[in-house]
């Protein structure tokens, strides 16, 4: 597999797949560029060219074996596996994610949930013992985890996100309202609604 | 003000509106574009090309005003007023997006919460009575709301989605983990933290 695909065609990658699984949900076992073009909004020959970029998985007037194509999908962004995630906060926003069921039915495993605040050590959150920040470097390390989630205050989390990296996480998504300094290999995506919400009223009278 | 500033060049600017709001809870009065682009991982020639588009709000040397600057980019993307935003989905997402304290800090005040369960509406979720979804055009309608969001399942969103639209919604924040068909003149953008995570397991080993 080439090592070199651009990071823009991985990230249109998952919007494929969520669309595939939609089609195998609603009954389809073929589909077509057009058919996810239409659905995505997105040209059809724009997906056979990300396609391409792994050998191309159907052939010009059969369409895609769905099952196939999401079976090739996932092997590509390495999510034929299960993840293993940190969850740093566990205040409102924290406990939120911590509840979310979307993860786990998508191959994310929340691991570990952690808090700096005395008073949540040792408490309950969506079935996780809430666990004192001094130890996730430990954690980190022993179950050599590579995936956090920050959701602290925006003032705490670029010291969280130092402690992660040092510790040797490689990915974060950061739900703080703030960007966060990372080298270069490390990978950050953001989680704030506000920022979407902005980018719309522009449009709006 | 020109019409016709690029659709990127918009997506960044609330980006730039958090950092500045970061900087001046910091307690900086006055800001660069280098600093700016320090934070952001963004270049100052970028930074200062986008700011340009409003005609520029700083000299090159003395540095931006920050309330200042602030103020501009609030006027520009129109959020110097109050929004208000209808919730439809009152659900596990929909009660973690009601109670979610970052919407009103930053300018949206969630209106009015929608579900299509019996046995949800007249509960409370974060302060609001849960209103049967038959009401979302009456209320979209008399109180001329342009913003939802959606936190609905996947199933149900385009549906929702079509309803907003006929009374009148222009901008859609969706949570639901399945695109929405549009027409071009409304807006819509996506949480789906899951596809985030997606876009980053590509990268690690």
């Amino acid at each position: 597999m080439p090592t070199s695909i651009p990071d823009i065609v991985i990230s249109r990658l998952p919007i494929y797949l969520r669309a595939l699984d939609r089609l195998a949900q609603e009954g389809f076992e073929v589909t077509s560029s057009q058919e996810l073009g239409k659905r995505l909004g997105i040209s059809s020959a724009q997906i056979r060219k990300d396609l391409s970029h792994f050998g191309g998985f159907g052939k010009q007037g059969t369409g895609y074996k769905i099952t196939f194509l999401k079976d090739q999908l996932r092997a590509v962004l390495k999510i034929e596996r299960e993840w293993e995630v940190v969850l740093v906060g566990a205040g409102d926003l924290g406990t939120a994610v911590a509840r979310y069921r979307g993860f786990a039915d998508r191959g994310f495993h929340i691991t570990c949930v952690f808090d700096a605040a005395p008073d949540k050590v040792g408490k309950q959150v969506a079935g996780h013992v809430i666990q004192p920040i001094e130890k996730l470097p430990t954690v980190i390390r022993e179950k050599n985890i590579q995936i956090a989630m920050i959701a602290v205050p925006a003032e705490y989390a670029q010291s969280v996100a130092d402690i992660l990296i040092e510790s040797g996480v490689r990915a974060i998504l950061n739900y703080a309202p703030i960007n966060l300094n990372v080298p270069q290999e490390v990978h950050v995506q953001y989680i704030d609604p506000v920022l979407h919400l902005q980018q719309m009223t522009y449009y709006l009278s």
